[in-house]
């Protein structure tokens, strides 16, 4: 995957939605589990049917497969390889936030590039450069640093002020030295609205990956005016507002109905910015 | 667990010594790749029946796991309740420095303690208090936030200075705030003997969880000086000089005579601070 093929998927679709596959066994629709033998992909996959036209991406929450053991594992990797297979051209996010030290950050790099063959990942950068450059060491692949977060609690440590810089700022800043930068997207909470235009000051070309669209509140206007660029340069994310739209039966169109919402909006915005 | 059982522990076994499973099939003996149905978890049998009566804890450090898919999260499941059956007074430690926003912090923090029952979990401050909260309301488990790491490029954003205090400070003393601190510890890596001091002054009675000792380069008895408290306090790691000590039929001795020369000088050091 490049910023160009993404930025073309972009502009055939219209779209740069991102769908967060959140799999909560306790919110899926109860005939799955009493149906299928693999209800989270079951899930998955249903969602990925109705949705496809109208998102660029997918975005599995590591978390969740992760806590259900063995099983959410299997069913993970299930779903990487049928967007692989049935859906190439979609971009796929692993959103694991990993981070260690150099061999073992290698490590986690071969897990999600080689084992289930994600297309990027999401990393926590506080560790700083030894432990996301094995990640950028691999060709068409994609780490998505950490920088600001969505979450209320992002205010703690990334705001931190050093001279007249934000920790975010310097972590934006600081990772552009590092070896295959090229390879780096960032994580901006749409909650942050109105830090996307410094942003974009220090990472004029990058692919922000922006989720908190939704259920946190971020606005989509305002994350189109201040952060796309002349490649789009946005994956907007949405998870819950999408996959839980709906608990019963007809959840797999309200999904997509959902997701079209998203789109149409998207489409306005790329159409406002000149860019299709 | 609970701080005071873990002390009790190290006076009954004159030990802080921590044993960290970075388990690569490319390193452990060639006869177990041959012999053994799972090579991963009997590399790992074989290191912790030669090891515990010289350690107080044991880490899976779960990129490596991670890194062989399934069979790996396989692995890792059967050592730690090869542990917990076999070695209940034995501290477990996920070595897997999650870090995410609260409903998906809630899910790892399921994920670890109660799918795969470990005693803590390493996780990554980055995103702030709701990110850790959730890993600290489970009774009698641990959440161990990474302060200040062992690697070469720790310093990158953990030294970022707002006024008078760095990063890694401002997490210590930051998280002192918030709910159940007292299921906290720390992870300080033993290259940086020179912070224990200061430290120690933020988190005087916390449990430090200390990599770096070995192949890093750090100095058992300077971090035991500046980081020792009256709980002993310490939690010093090594890996792969402990279980490759030796890559031929007689890694588990190699293994044992190692942390058995690690485990004699914290006898000396514990005995010098007159905690034993």
């Amino acid at each position: 995957m490049t910023n160009s093929f993404l930025f073309e998927q972009i502009k055939l679709k219209a779209s740069f939605l991102c769908v967060g596959l959140d799999i909560d066994l306790d919110k899926i629709p109860k005939h799955l589990l009493e149906e299928e033998e693999d209800p989270i992909f079951a899930f998955a996959k249903a969602i990925i049917d109705s949705t496809h036209n109208y998102a660029v991406a997918y975005k599995p929450n590591l978390a969740f497969f992760e806590s259900y053991g063995i099983q959410g594992w299997k069913a993970f990797k299930k779903v990487i390889n049928y967007l692989n297979i049935n859906h190439p051209n979609h971009f796929t996010i692993a959103d694991a936030k990993r981070g260690d030290i150099g061999n073992t950050a290698g490590r986690y790099a071969k897990a999600f590039f080689n084992t289930y063959a994600v297309d990027s990942i999401t990393v926590a950068p506080y560790m700083g450069r030894d432990s996301v450059e094995p990640f950028l060491a691999f060709e068409d692949k994609y780490a998505i640093l950490l920088a600001l977060t969505s979450n209320e609690s992002a205010a703690d440590f990334q705001y931190t002020q050093e001279k007249d810089q934000l920790l975010f700022e310097k972590v934006l800043k600081t990772s552009l030295d590092w070896k295959n930068n090229e390879r780096l997207m960032y994580v901006v909470g749409a909650t942050k609205a109105e830090a996307f235009s410094s942003i974009r000051k220090l990472v004029p070309n990058s692919f922000l990956l922006v989720p908190g669209i939704g259920a946190q509140g971020g606005i989509l206007a305002e994350v189109a005016k201040n952060g796309m660029n002349d490649q789009c340069g946005l994956l907007v994310n949405s998870s819950r507002g999408i996959i839980y739209a709906s608990q019963k039966n007809d959840f797999a169109d309200a999904a997509a109905n959902q997701a079209k919402k998203l789109q149409e909006e998207m489409e306005l915005l790329l159409k406002f910015k000149g860019l299709i």
